[in-house]
């Protein structure tokens, strides 16, 4: 084992670098993990552009990437689950545990929540992190390491489509083609929903729905959504954009549930008339709680595809390069860094 | 029994008439019910004052009241469960029955409901109403006839209990303490709830909240509600007032639930932020489905006190102060009308 | 259409007799179907047999059959959602509608429930039957007849994974591989479960489940189920062997969840202690409801194969063959009889 | 603070002794409680005189008493939510926090949860202990100590109430009038039940639970179950007697609930026909799970008196008689040791 490593640190807007530091040692209930996939997503291109998530700030330097797949190297003393050479997704937020929130099952609402690269945590952009063994899940060898870091935003799908309650005869609305939309997409078809219509403005991303199981789609660009005919029972919300926001809840059927994954800001003017005269349950997702095992399966059974996500690879000096690609490209839908290049 | 009965018909805005009419007769699952007590609501006010609600037009002359209760006094030939002489509360909105909707036990959400004093549907400010045997039921001698009247609001209160899933530990905010508010205060004290805080900006109604169970009021016209100081799990919102709600949602504890019971038009602006970061669940009221007979159980033992409500009473010829003592009489709670004055 | 038609007819008990009947007329709500294709169930075979079912005495000539498929070929005055020529499966028990049980949407349990070929009811084996409109559901010309009858047994597949909640990451026991077994495993699977290991004590069967998507088998003849190394968390109980059934309990995880589909008698000794300190849910399925859209949906999709469980045809005057063809033949698992012929 | 403490010892069947041990220190996490009140449980009694109960074997040294209240005295270096003088009431099983059921929520089915007086971890009978801060939760002025420790049976009632889902409008069937039954019914009621049936062999039990909230009872020693007139949609089963078990679950109605409480051995012959012919969901309790709270609400609002249910009292010299006191005083409910004395 290394006594350093390399990190790729984000020290200001627009400024990251490449540094050495210690490797970390893990806690009694850590495992060391030596980092072999680390999927981009938009919230750590955000933290890039604009050093800041709301009310997180980034104020000192920070490591950015959650998205993570590894090996185990090494295990603290009472680690009893996992051992080196294990290969591992990690689940990235490890809660206080003890708290109200975390005793009822509710970990990602924990207060005390570190998650990766969330500030002032640091995240996966390394070659070496340690993490807690209960949030280090083990993986199959047959999903590839890109797939074991990407069961992260898979596991958004897979809570999204557990809080709408979505089973066979589900008449499921997507709305948004980026990869949150792709994998709510996916996930909808393995909890067995009969249809999964998915909206967006890019074609592109529209056929990409159409090819991982969306059984139609709708160009909300070119058609209204209000007179394409559908009346769902579900919505997952993954667009974060207003308007279509509305309009989408609108579609929805009675007794109906929307789902909102994607951010639109403080506040929204959302249709709630609707929403009470069609008893519609509207709620959010806030990260995910107990979906790492359900994900590792659908991943590894196939009913779920990670691997089709990924267009772009990247070595650890090439963070910026990976975070903005999508500026550049525009069949750009995940990039993955590989901190051992 | 006579052949013809009074009945008061609204013909036009602000144009109310006492008119004879025949004595319907009731269909094979119908009872004849000779009308004793209805209470005026806001939806009544409503539609005299402006002939419609929404897309619900007045389009032809309408009898209003939907809050009744009366005697059995003749029944279809099919009818098994009832007899002449018995004593009920009317559930004012018969389903279809056979749809999907009412399959599934969600027959609020029935498209073909037929509901009292909505048009082109009569409601009970008549001597007499036809209504079908289920949707008549019997009451204790212990229940006034103006409370079994008033099961009809308890109902609205009990299925927002139910769908907030109120319990002992539950710390719930009603926002706005007219008619519904007091109800809904009396029902989630009944289901066990540990603190009800209530709002309004009337102080003698937070003062009749306070003796009907309340735990604690906030008079939202004189302090700001998020520095009151409470972290409520259930939001049952009853004012209707746009910023009195989004207000009183950005107070919702992690995974609180919020019921919206007051309509407060087509769209209103929420925090949505808070509802997503907090996995909040937004829900609202539309009427009700399988109430009563637990709302005439939580009103015959005297966990919900309607007669406490009652303010003012009027004759059948009377019905338009009774929509409109409010304007009059700032002590006006709920006025009742008695078809057989 | 013609004035009279075929009618398979139980006289006594291993008495079945073709006669001429009337083609019945439907009322305002029902359509008139002519019957395609109608599977055998064990519950007709025992009928047959031995003229009772538990408190189901067959008092008078009574039609079998309730799995049923067919053609509307005509409909009553009011019937609104069906034309003649729509090809249909029937849901084959009829409820009162109106009573707690239906207005809560838990129609299977109406007391008065009008079920098929249970005492005094007739069932399909028959050239025509009449059917509420709402309980002759449409299929697409994609299903065979012979599925479209089959969609009831599926159903209570169906009914059995959502009272199970069945969903991914779930790891399902299915108790025996008869004809309820092969649709109960067939429908885990399609609500997404991750393992579905199924127990029979017939090689020939458990070969048949695997090709329908059992993820493992045990022959419990050869091995006691403790030992083959599963802790599931559903159990789907479909062979209503009584050791089979607590030995079963025993495996399952806690917090799991046991459906009894599979009749066993009156009593059953259970290991009660085991359900307890795991706080197992344990219920049972009587019927279904509200199913049928969703069973038409997985048959269609080909996530459930309802033809390959077809072994036997027979023709409206060999009821008897149908009935009693698993006694002659190993191999028999679904026999179908086609009134037309 | 002095440096060793009294500690009621159990060495062997029916063979107590006082004994000095040093004053335990508390973890990082912990807080060392002065215990001012032990309510004696069956359990204790059942280990005083058996040396085991089922797997749980007493085979060194061991402590009981786990319905424990007391006063911080000193807190470990982490506490974040406590400090010395606070008045608790003690949630007595710490689970391990991080495994799968800890992490869902369910953690009292946490496979390696430490249970005080469950061999081999010690309990209450002592002048100190030591508890997790998240399970000493503090206790208003207005509660004694012996309802402060009477909380844990009242968090048994809570928990099968919640089971249960019993609300307004429920009709209960609490099996049993000692001490679990008896808050079984206060519970029911303060959960907001409308009927609450006590059943009993024991007339005197049976009057107290009459006071104590239930609103009818019935002497099964007298009076045959089945012909009390009452179909309760929910039992809660606290007598633990086999066919007092089975002959309450026959009255249960339509898609009732049945919660088993009391323990009656490894096996059970149940009335499965009636669960499965009438839906019924059957489960059981095992410990608690995030109760404390409201069953401290409970008891410090009036709600639920426990108070009441304490009829001896003694020191901590006399742990022999306080649990044997039962065998000599046919009025004995329940039997608080007080450490201190």
């Amino acid at each position: 084992m290394p006594d350093t490593m390399r990190v790729s640190v984000l020290h200001d807007i627009e400024d990251i670098a490449l540094e050495q530091r210690p490797v970390p040692r893990p806690g009694p209930h850590d495992v060391l993990i030596r980092v072999s996939a680390v999927g981009t997503c938009g919230s750590d291109t955000h933290y890039y552009e604009h050093g800041r998530i709301g009310g997180f700030v980034v104020e000192k330097p920070l490591v950015l990437g959650h998205e993570a797949a590894g090996v185990v190297v090494a295990c603290g003393s009472d680690v009893t689950r996992l051992e080196p050479g294990r290969r591992v997704s990690m689940e990235p937020g490890v809660p206080c545990f003890v708290c109200e929130q975390c005793r009822a099952g509710r970990y990602n609402l924990c207060p005390r929540m570190r998650f990766f690269a969330t500030p002032p945590v640091d995240g996966a952009f390394s070659e070496y992190v340690v993490l807690h063994e209960q949030f280090a899940h083990p993986v199959p060898d047959s999903l590839s390491d890109e797939a074991s870091g990407l069961v992260e935003p898979l596991s958004v799908g897979v809570w999204a489509s557990r809080k709408a309650r979505v089973g066979p005869g589900s008449r499921v609305l997507v709305n948004g083609a980026g990869p949150i939309g792709l994998v709510a997409t996916q996930c909808a078809r393995a909890f067995g929903a009969t249809e999964v219509v998915v909206t967006d403005v890019n074609a592109q991303r529209l056929r990409l729905a159409a090819e991982l199981g969306a059984t139609s789609t709708v160009n909300v660009a070119d058609t209204a959504l209000r007179d394409a005919g559908h009346e769902p029972d579900v919505l997952i919300e993954c667009s974060g954009v207003r308007a279509a926001t509305a309009d989408a809840i609108r579609t929805i059927a009675r007794a109906g549930r929307v789902v909102l994954v994607g951010m639109g800001g403080d506040e929204m003017t959302l249709p709630v008339a609707h929403v009470q005269t069609f008893e519609i349950e509207l709620t959010g997702t806030f990260r995910y709680a107990n979906t790492w095992p359900t994900a590792i399966d659908l991943a590894a059974s196939g009913a779920v595809d990670l691997d089709r996500l990924v267009t772009h690879h990247f070595g650890l000096d090439e963070v910026e390069q990976a975070l903005t690609v999508a500026q550049r490209d525009a069949t750009a839908v995940k990039s993955v860094v590989h901190p051992q290049r």
